[in-house]
């Protein structure tokens, strides 16, 4: 038997977590054939929550989960962790702005991000969805000395998902059908969905999403639809989106580790090394390519339509003024 | 692509049913090969809950999800469905005995049972999770005429679960080191867990359960736990089992499609065909094989211990009992 990764994961007996844990011990996000252990990490008041996710977990006989551990603090939960997700975030409270939100979170990103840097394996790889995530990897990432800065991603996987579900039920086709749909930016309502090297595959034939589609629509109600889509699933279920974000979550740790299967691209947010002129340690969501396992990198030479580059820009200015309201936490 | 195959679930928009549909949508159940169209049915005054568990389904953008009904009563619901799975059910309330729980749950289920056999495939298959689950399987199989009485079931595959799980933790190794423990009788404090086949799996080496495991621990600790581990749930989360119900639900459906793996027993409340002495008709959790994709049988010939046939006395007296306390409804 392959030696068990261990996986901790933030906020595990929230929705969001709620949500996720269990698929990843039935081997959906590192594969059937390997073993996890996983580490819930709880603030102290939820604790006796996450004791209660064990015990549905040991009532599944998950035949890969080779443990489960529960920890209050972040120095525990994140020991020897080789996948850490930050899932666990203050929410926005009634009346705040995006900035007070950044600010209420900053300090606790700070906190684990020196937790992980101290406790993680060395080759930990985090993935951040508690929002404002982009900010908040950055946060984290910047507190990383023996781990490797690059390793700190933010989830925009949702916003890319959420294209491809739009793009596919539109035409009334199975997901499958829609490839190589990504996001560019930040994880907010300036993000960038871009459809330019999209296709639909169908019978063996490939057409361009842009041919398949209305340019009113995709430029208008599509986008639209994708960049506000977290608020019309509040306002239908009366709560946030959990299981769609944990399946995200999952989607974008699977193909990092496993590949993208016969996509050509996956939407990561990922520290900038100054690809497209984005300024170096923004993280902000490139398509990437995975080229092995835990390896991605930023697709090259792609041309770029004046419109998007303009919003891109758009999504650029937005991450340099939430890394100015925390530039003492870096 | 394989025709897709189409499910309905009932309190699709409840925390089971939030915690089935994903994986469902995933091929977690029916396969990674085939497709699957979901049919939510929730209360009118629940399906606009359903309506964004929808939303948040288009927005994982399953490759396999080939479609996504809601409807808010079970004539549409069951419209030509292949697999029903039947969530929905009123929960206990404070001071309510069993027998009033039965009372009051019966009249949906004659109803469901009807909608079943006039909607759904003529070939359908039949799994009640919400509880009182085998009377309540027993009242809606009552009602086929045009559908197959058989293809009726209830889930004990979480008692079976809960009982592989715990006697894996006991030694520390991963679930599927146990194998072939199963339940008889009544989903409810007068189940039987049986380990008399079951056994470790340890570096290719066999060793029952009986000779791993202290004797007492497991007639004592052991088979409490497993009979009462609903409410130490409860205890615990505050909330009733959810994920782990959902996965035991995908489990049994899955492995009654798609076999057993090297498992070579399954714990599945069927009705009796009087096989071990149990009335025919009741709806009675058996030890059964797999022997062709949604085809069991009951494992025959079995030795039973005099203790268990008496325990498994008990179980088949409460459910005549509770057969008894509908039959009006039969």
């Amino acid at each position: 038997m392959k030696k068990p990764i261990r996986v901790a994961i933030t906020g595990a007996a929230g929705n969001i977590g709620y949500s996720l844990v269990f698929p990843i011990a039935a081997g959906e996000m590192l594969g059937k054939d390997q073993p996890v252990i996983l580490q819930l990490v709880e603030l102290p008041m939820a604790v006796q929550a996450a004791h209660g996710v064990a015990l549905e977990l040991d009532d599944c006989a998950y035949p890969l989960l080779a443990g489960i551990e529960v920890a209050d603090n972040a120095a525990a939960g994140f020991k020897d962790a080789d996948v850490v997700m930050l899932v666990g975030a203050k929410p926005r409270g009634p009346g705040q702005t995006r900035a007070d939100l950044i600010r209420e979170n900053g300090p606790i990103f700070t906190g684990q991000g020196d937790a992980i840097d101290a406790n993680a394996a060395e080759d930990v790889k985090v993935i951040v969805v508690g929002n404002p995530c982009n900010t908040n990897a950055l946060i984290a990432a910047s507190r990383a000395r023996r781990t490797n800065k690059a390793n700190y991603t933010a989830m925009t996987r949702l916003d890319q998902n959420r294209a491809t579900g739009q793009l596919a039920k539109k035409l009334g086709l199975v997901p499958s059908a829609v490839k190589d749909v990504f996001i560019w930016g930040n994880h907010s309502d300036t993000m960038v969905p871009d459809v330019s090297r999209g296709y639909i595959l169908q019978n063996g034939e490939k057409a361009p999403v842009a041919s398949a589609f209305d340019a009113g629509w995709l430029a208008g109600d599509f986008d639209k639809t994708v960049r506000t889509r977290g608020k019309a699933i509040i306002d239908a279920r009366g709560k946030s989106s959990a299981a769609s974000a944990a399946q995200a979550a999952i989607d974008h740790i699977h193909d990092w580790y496993l590949g993208t299967g016969d996509a050509s691209v996956v939407s990561m947010a990922i520290p900038s090394d100054g690809s497209y002129g984005i300024p170096e340690g923004l993280v902000y969501s490139f398509p990437c390519r995975i080229t092995a396992p835990w390896k991605y990198e930023i697709v090259q030479g792609l041309e770029i339509a004046p419109a998007t580059q303009s919003r891109m820009d758009g999504s650029t200015q937005e991450l340099l003024s939430e890394r100015e309201a925390v530039k003492d936490l870096l």
